[in-house]
């Protein structure tokens, strides 16, 4: 205990003149760094705007009502609100770095999120988490982390690494860990599982959160996930799930993402009487969603179109997850919090004209004002090199009889249509590889996809939830093999082949998974790519790289490919 | 990081069989210890009464639904809300052990209390604490604790020990302490004074709460209250300061005790709007009126009364303090939460016919079941012997011409009226001595009131907030003398002299403040001596002994008694 006393004796001396400084300015003995004049800022405690100047000094609030400042902002006629909050985001879906991500969103004035590093984590275990925490280190966005609970999915996948909870033990104490992330495992939790359990436990020994992913878990079952120490969810699809989520407890993450969308079936919930519990997320957002739609803003606009009370839905954007994650300080436009304000023309178009970020302005309007974090130069080497496979032959992926998935419209869900003997392109039948790749297993797994509608060349990506092995579709097996190999020479990215040449493709060295490149050139080359597939025949109703890249999760009813071949997830064993 | 593994290791095998339990349970592959049948329990979640049975495993809600148990209560037709939980109080103001308190307030649904032991603290330093801290272990009553930040209350107090934020750092580690107490010098925290700057920065270091203190604070001065980290307030007199205060961020507790009544003042502040950001508190608590009245359930009563929607009333007086204090598993019904659950009949006239305390029944409508905690026997020999005075002669209370205070009825301010000379029986003028009893320094401060009424005898009492010295007032020198005797002679406590005896006694040996008896012992003496007091011409404006308790304070207009004299609290120098 002398020891604990000496730290705390040294953080008192440490924070003593800065918190003087704060209580000086707020009681207008010292002028602030910052005054927003005139504000009509929603005040998130007693539901509703209220009107005042906002002083700021050292990136705090100071106070809210009558101030002079340093550099004062007339911002009458114009809404403040605090920071936007995105409560659950795998960031490696945006397929660009961390900076380009911030850059994005921060002009939509998100200024924190909560990210669980779950794809570079199956690539590179823990090495996955330090390199996201530096790629996000000194980024005008907060960045908190929860840690990967389900690396890999199942014991079917051959990912880069195998996580327990001692795996990620130390990661607790770093200051920007929240808990443990989506506890897709809900068979295990909810059969007391010990691996499950105990990954549970460890996260409440460090006092943290744990999130959850349980689609459609209803009665016992669900009782029996929250009792585990479930703390929330992100995969309501009806608002009578949510209702029965929230009413045992659980913190319901609204998600509106680039892949699912939940807002319309749940913007019921978001009443005065509920919304407490309530937040919002996007779990996947795309470059073009990035870049033509919003953020956070976005889900607030649409919110608010569906009737839901303009101050509750900012309030959920904004203070609800800040309250869930304990995140003391965010949140809210009052003395004390980090002046994290997003400056906003009216809410019901909500254009975000300004952002403050701990007193900063980091979008102006025009630009985001940032400087890109540096990630130390090994581990950026490490994560530059993660493919270890031979390139493939024809000879390899030649097949015989195999079993044989299905693709629908608008659906993860891939039927099990049997088998097919070979290649049928009247009957839309082709083949599918999935090339191990961390590990040099030399593993492949095949089997057929029909109703994919390529009629000439090949796909493949390196993008293959959750393993992120090397997934390819092909319409002959040179094209096929063609594809594989130029993933695994781009050490990462997708491509299109046809009639034995690269014709469109995009490089994502990054763990295979991410660019260097600016967003605005990974979309063009993406975008790209999709149109081609589609010029080669990929059907209307499928986004060709998304629905390549689900193709070899097995915890998607019915049949999926695994490295060791076609798998009945209906029955868990190899079809 | 070795070492925080192992400890996580270690804690995760000693829980892994209980959370399998609970999770069996949930889930329905194991009975439930106990069930309370057919429930229409409160959702602070959904903010509505719903209807189940509730499954209890090892003192954890397990799940709530439809429910087997080896034992099962069917409790149709009664309400269940969570336990009750009392946001900020000082148990030394019930006079008796806190075991008897428990015993009190269980039996009116209270679970939880958040006590600041600042009047012990003021006698016995760390050890006061200590002792608190022995004393409620093992309660049907989980006690909290917030650490006191004003001991003394001034430096014109001579108390019996000095505590800055090193004294009690190491207490932050305990897991029942929760922050700071409330921060009665806020003229010192919104001036930027270092010593209480360094306070709030301790606890904030150690991620734990700080309690206000701030009677109409407002405006800029406000602003910095709250920005230097003060997240509640009790002290708040009209709707208007509570909304300000709510409105910059701070929590409100909405106190209903024995002394200070603010319920009435502020009941229109709860509605659905802004009701999670208050709770409700009692501060003080005396003998009758926890006999006589109720505890938290009064106030849900009282609140209901006056129109406030009983959803609200009761989450207010459960829910709210637990995510206040970050309690994560108080204040629900729902898996995963301390089944600490009151039965009541309906909401108006809340009744309490039940309680349960992590799953057992410790009020059965009838009785209080429960242990008795067990201080350590040196810690409590130190708590019954906190006397280091000599007794006093007349002659050392002898004085000429001194300053004189009035007595107001119902109001705690005592006026500045100037000087008298000696006894004066016409003019109701008595003379007062303040015995410094913790350091055997001599020290008597005395002085003349005028107002109280006495026209014979003397009392005496070692409630004497906050120092706790031996206060007395008396109509003769003889008396007077008697009276102070008495008390140092009983090691602590309250009597009445009249005519050269002892008409009527109390004696509170620990620590000076608390008795050993039962409470209705200790209220039947208390209030024998009032009545005496009254018949001994105490004017029924006051409570003689409450009045007495704090003419010693000098926190309080005008004028007030200290160990060195009159004190002129306006002009903060002796009169």
């Amino acid at each position: 205990m002398g020891y604990m006393g000496e730290r705390t004796e040294e953080k008192v001396a440490r924070k003593l003149a800065k918190k003087q400084k704060l209580v000086n300015v707020a009681a207008k003995r010292m002028k602030a760094d910052l005054v927003l004049k005139n504000a009509t800022y929603l005040n998130v405690f007693s539901s509703e705007f209220c009107v005042g100047d906002i002083a700021v000094s050292d990136g705090l609030i100071a106070g809210v009502g009558e101030y002079e400042g340093v550099r004062e902002v007339d911002v009458s006629g114009k809404f403040v609100c605090p920071g936007l909050i995105d409560a659950h985001i795998h960031l490696e879906s945006s397929m660009v770095s961390p900076a380009e991500f911030a850059r994005a969103v921060v002009r939509h004035g998100t200024t924190t999120v909560i990210c669980d590093p779950h794809e570079i984590a199956n690539v590179m275990g823990v090495d996955g988490i330090r390199y996201m925490m530096e790629a996000t280190e000194g980024l005008p966005l907060d960045v908190h982390f929860m840690l990967p609970s389900c690396v890999p999915a199942t014991d079917m996948d051959e990912s880069g690494a195998k996580l327990d909870f001692r795996a990620i033990d130390e990661w607790y104490a770093h200051p920007r860990v929240l808990g443990l992330a989506e506890m897709m495992n809900y068979v295990g939790v909810t059969r007391a599982d010990p691996f499950a359990i105990s990954q549970i436990l460890a996260s409440q020994a460090h006092h943290k959160k744990i999130d959850g992913h349980a689609p459609g878990l209803s009665g016992a079952e669900l009782n029996a996930y929250i009792a585990a120490g479930v703390y929330s969810d992100h995969e309501c699809y009806t608002f009578e799930n949510a209702l029965e989520k929230l009413r045992l407890g659980q913190f319901i993450m609204i998600r509106e993402g680039t892949a699912a969308k939940n807002l319309k079936a749940l913007a019921p919930i978001l009443t005065q009487a509920r919304e407490s519990r309530c937040m919002f997320a996007t779990d996947d957002k795309h470059p073009i969603d990035l870049l033509t739609g919003g953020h956070i803003d976005y889900i607030i606009k649409e919110a608010i179109a569906r009737g839901v009370d303009p101050v509750i839905a900012i309030k959920v954007a904004s203070h609800n997850a800040a309250r869930y994650f304990l995140l003391n300080n965010k949140g809210a436009i009052a003395p004390g919090y980090l002046a994290d304000m997003v400056v906003f023309d009216d809410f019901r178009s909500f254009n975000v004209l300004q952002v403050f970020k701990r007193g900063r302005e980091v979008f102006d309007g025009e630009n985001v004002i940032m400087e890109q974090p540096k990630v130390e130069e090994g581990l950026s080497a490490r994560a530059h090199d993660t493919f270890r496979a031979p390139f493939v032959t024809e000879e390899r992926l030649a097949a015989g009889t195999l079993p044989m998935m299905g693709v629908k419209a608008h659906e993860l869900i891939t039927p099990n249509l049997g088998t097919a003997d070979g290649y049928d392109a009247p009957r839309d039948v082709a083949k599918m590889a999935l090339v191990e790749r961390h590990h040099n297993t030399g593993h492949v797994g095949l089997g057929y996809v029909q109703g994919f509608g390529l009629k000439s060349g090949a796909l493949a990506s390196s993008i293959s939830h959750d393993s992120h092995n090397v997934i390819a579709i092909g319409t002959c097996d040179r094209d096929l093999a063609l594809a594989v190999n130029r993933i695994l020479e781009m050490k990462g990215g997708v491509c299109v082949v046809d009639g034995g040449k690269v014709v469109a493709e995009l490089s994502l060295p990054v763990a295979g998974i991410m660019s260097d490149e600016p967003l605005e050139t990974v979309n063009e080359k993406l975008e790209r790519a999709k149109a081609v597939a589609y010029a080669l025949g990929a059907q209307r109703g499928i986004d060709p790289f998304m629905t390549l890249s689900f193709m070899a999760l097995p915890v998607i009813p019915h049949l999926k490919l695994t490295t060791h071949g076609m798998f009945d997830v209906d029955r868990w064993a190899l079809a």
